[in-house]
């Protein structure tokens, strides 16, 4: 498979995360001899939306215009901002229907191992927007991992010398599980925070 | 995530082989936010690779050209014919550096089940292109996998009422496993074709 445009085009599809060089083979092959109008698709899609997606001016989510969706809905409770860290996060809380204020999405998470700290994230500007008006909680929404718990620790710091009232999301037992299968780590949690 | 052109590249990405809803969202959220140069030279790729790559005239493969590299070549022997399901197939043979003969690059394989037959997979050109001069010996080097060899059998019936010696791939014990660990039907081939 050494033609040019085919290997430029296996090697531009190994840039996709957890594509190496046998799925980027597989990928080319596939879209060349079965699907070259979903391979013009993608190739309009990638072009269209490289161009248009940018960042909200006030959560820091994609949108194509200068507001989200969200942030632009008066509806929306604007004393609360809920941190999280992906807009796939963000789609997971609108989908649970249990939250209507507004969202900060930070677009990573600090990783020491990665070399990505406070400022990678957008640390100051979360604190500028959560000191912008009438924001009296943020919810802290990262992820309960090792590196979600480290990004809303360093948050939690700046955020309480504001003065708002800083919560994170409750641990416990999830839905629909037995206690026999759940990890010790989420019992004890939820033991302490029981109510 | 549900920005109009953000939706749109998710959607064509899910075109990708092996790419679900999940992939796809990870997929753009990488390009978009930490990989947008990445995104513009894979938009490029796809839309030259649609463009500018066809087949082989005469082996089928992908090529730029009228005739690819290995047909174009006059140093091969165009009297020995190997077939092969797809390129990445031909380029493990290239690399063992033990066929010195010409392709021919079926672009699938026989699959019933997938509704694949043998008129899917060019057997009449095939058969044409074995009979269009000197060719006097085809490997058929298909998989050897269910469908791999019931497309070896099916090829094999049409090739021989051509009077052109078919013979296929040895079957035996891989260079460098210990016998403990060969399944046993490999060990029952080796047996029967010993030398």
């Amino acid at each position: 498979m050494s033609t040019g445009s085919l290997e430029a085009l296996i090697q531009a599809l190994r840039r996709l995360p957890g594509v190496g060089v046998k799925s980027a083979q597989r990928m080319a092959f596939h879209l060349l001899q079965h699907d070259r109008a979903g391979a013009q698709e993608l190739a309009r899609a990638l072009a269209h939306a490289t161009e248009a997606v940018k960042h909200c001016r006030s959560c820091h989510t994609f949108t194509e215009h200068d507001l989200c969706e969200v942030c632009a809905d008066p509806a929306r409770d604007a004393s609360v901002l809920c941190v999280v860290e992906t807009p796939a996060d963000q789609a997971a809380l609108e989908r649970s229907g249990s939250y209507h204020g507004l969202y900060y999405v930070l677009m990573g998470r600090i990783s020491p191992l990665d070399g990505v700290g406070a400022s990678a994230i957008g640390a100051r500007a979360l604190l500028e927007r959560a000191a912008d008006g009438g924001v009296q909680e943020v919810i802290l929404a990262t992820s309960f991992t090792a590196e979600g718990e480290a990004t809303a620790h360093v948050l939690s710091e700046g955020l309480k010398s504001l003065g708002v009232r800083v919560t994170r999301l409750a641990r416990g037992v999830p839905a629909g599980s037995e206690l026999e299968y759940v990890d010790l780590s989420t019992i004890a949690h939820a033991m302490v925070d029981r109510r």
